[in-house]
Parts: structure tokens; sequence; C-alpha cells
């Protein structure tokens, strides 16, 4: 059996300044997208970035192997551009295999740490 | 290809007091709702705003633009009504096209900040 | 036209010990269901409260309003029988009209606030 | 009647290094699958953990009597295997009965505390 939908949409987005723990990977302010594939042969992904105020940015490709979980952070993302820091964003999740996916935030630009996390929005009919 | 729904609502809203950073945008407190529109035309929006003791009041409008988010901070809405602050308020949003929408908070009423965020209920039904 | 579902549970539940601001409702720990009814009619709604180790508590019988949200407080409850604190416990609300169920909690345990709110799980048959 | 659904995903997965706390069982960081059984007989959960980079670990089971919560600490889990603090995982749930699944995490790491919660994925199709 398999589990997820093939088209996932985050409409927040949000990468805070660097903030007091950015030479730490684990307490560094960031974004991830949580991607879970619990099929048998890779998922394909296409991200698409938008913005407020200016075209969309993409296509990013990612690819989950088979039963596999990645955690992306989109502080990570490069080509074909880095996501801007303090800059309002969401994203589109386009997939050729049913994925799972959850957005968190960590949030260190003060000493205390901030957390969110939501599932992101499946299209249904595209499951 | 659209992503989202026509009908969604928020059923928690709450404007926390102003707090230590209210001179920075980026620290005070505030609501946000996070509006994603993929389609290729302007989508626009009619929100209105639900009390636990009062009528509701709208509707606001905003537009999306095609292939633009807005991350829409509560705070900023003015006509017909500011949003008052520190009450309970819930919202719901209708739209002439498909858009996803997520709720966020953050609370800077202390020195160290809190987030929430969750996907906002979608009526499938209208999709 | 109305939004919403008459079945919706809530699977997390924790009120924490009382901590640094109990004397401020604003600030003191607390887990809320936050209720709209968009209808014309006021809506009922029965809870019942499911622990791990005993048999389910209620139901306890609330009424939104029409037109009004009701973000009401687990810590407030008291008929038949309060909310054990820290104590896990779930949900379940039904409900004669459609509503939208979000379900946040605010820990104050320490001096710091933390915060989380999700989406209830809305039972998509009994629409 | 019932609520819920028999297969259920949570994307996102992480177990914080151990902080300030972790003497304290109610501050010792940990994430949580709280699930809901409303049903009047048992309902027995298989658990399998995905990974970035091995191969999924399980089934871990456990059941969820009748008429039950179970909030289901991750850092509890041992067979067969204890499940690796500061790892990336995600998770699957099968269940012979309908259940309502959320996520919850507290990490303790700092003095502060930050919470995040959602309701996980439910296969609608399985329901």
């Amino acid at each position: 059996m398999t589990i997820g939908s093939r088209h996932w949409a985050i409409a927040e987005g949000y990468i805070p300044a660097p903030g007091h723990d950015d030479d730490d990977p684990r307490f560094e302010s960031h974004e991830a997208a949580c991607l879970l594939n619990v099929n048998d042969v890779d998922a394909h992904v296409t991200i698409m970035l938008y913005f407020s105020d200016r075209e969309p940015v993409g296509p990013y490709r990612v690819t989950v192997p088979a039963r596999r979980t990645l955690h992306l952070r989109f502080n990570d993302l490069t080509d074909p551009a880095p996501v801007p820091r303090e800059t309002d964003y969401a994203s589109v999740f386009c997939c050729d295999m049913p994925v799972v996916l959850q957005h968190t935030r960590l949030d260190s630009r003060r000493p205390a740490l901030a957390l969110l996390s939501t599932i992101a929005f499946a299209e249904n009919s595209s499951g």
C-alpha cells in the first residue's frame, strides 16, 4: 500500500534572519519540508516557490528515495536560486508518487527557541 | 493545474497585547493569514470576522494577485473596522478562485518568542 | 452557506501544572477548543473526554450561538467533572450543526510562553 | 459511531538531544503520537519508522484500549529498536480500527520550552 498525495502546498514560508545559534546547524533558524515516501520506488519532486512581489521561482528538483524520509531545509535550496531570508514565500510540491508533506519552522532569533509545524495542504483530487 | 479551495475557516484568532518588540514589525505580536494563489488570474477574497459577543464584521476585501502569496496580518485590517486586540475571534475566507490558507501567530509579549501555525479548514465541497 | 463538520476529535490533550502566571488568565496555562458556528441558528455541542486509564467522562454540553465563535477553555469545564491537570486526555465533539474546531495550548510553566495549535480532525462522512 | 482513519502518517520526526530537564519526564524533550480510540474494542496499531539513510525499522506494536487515548512517546519505543536521538525520521501507523492521530513535540534543549503540534495525515481511502 501507499499513503499520501502527489500535490501539496505550504502557504506559509519565512526564513528568519540569522540569530544566536547559526554556527550550530541544529539550532540555526530554518524552515523544513518533511517529505515521506513509503513507496518502493523513488519519488521525484518539483518545487515551485511563490512570492508576494515577483514571479514564481523554480522548479527546484529533489528526490526522496524509496522507503525514505527527507527533511529538506528551504535554507539549503540553491538551484535555480537561494531562498531569500526575511521574505514571505509559499511553496507547491508536485511528485510522481504519493508522498506526505509536513511543514516545520525553528526560530532561534532569540536565545529561546520557537517552533511551529503543520501538515501541508494535500490536493485530494490528485492523490 | 490549480490547488486549494474557495472556502476556508480559521476558528482560532487572538492578537496579543502590545509587547516588547512592537517597534520592529518583524517581532510585533501578530496573526497572519497566509494565502497562496497559484492561478494565472487574481483571486478576490472576502473575509468575515466572527466574535464571541457581537455580530460578525465584514466583509474585508483583499486581492491575491495571480501567482503570488499574500501573508496578510490581521493587525493590518482596517476597513470596515480594525481587529480588536486581546479579543477572541474567528474568520471565514471566500474566494472566487481556489487558494490555500495557513494560519500563523507570533506572540512576543515576553522576550522569548512563541509561534503557532496550522493549515486552515477547507470546505471540500466548495473546491 | 455553511462551513464545517458535525463530528470532530482532538487526540492531544494536556493541561500543564500551574505556572508563573496563573493569576492572569491571559497567561494561565490552558488548552482551548476554538469553535466557530457560521450558521444562523445556535449549535449545540456535546463533548466527551477520553483518558488513558479510565472510562470516558461526559457529556459536557456547550452552545455556540448563531454567528459566533467560542474559545472554550478545557480548564473551565466543570460539569460533570473538572478536567484533571497534568493528565493525558483526548476529546470528541458532536454538534447538531456544522462547526469548525481548532485546538490550541498555551504553556506558561516557564517564564517564556510556548504555543501549539492545529486544526482538529473532522469526520468527513458526517459533515 | 466511530471517528478516525485506519492509516496515518507523520512526515516530521526528531527527538532533540538531552536538555535541561531530562530528569523530570514532564519536561524531557520528547515526541508524542497521541492516539484516540473511541471504539468499543481495542485498536491494534503497527508503526513503521522511516529514516533518511537506512531501511525502515519496525513494526512496533501498541494497543490502544477501547474508549481510551494513548499519548505514546517515541522516546519510549524499544522493540525492535530504540528511536535514535537527533536523527530525522518519519512514521506510518496502521490500525485494525479507525483511530485519530495527532503529533506533538516538546523541545526543552533551552530553559524555555518550545512546542509544536499538528493533526497527522489520514489516508481517506482507508477509513
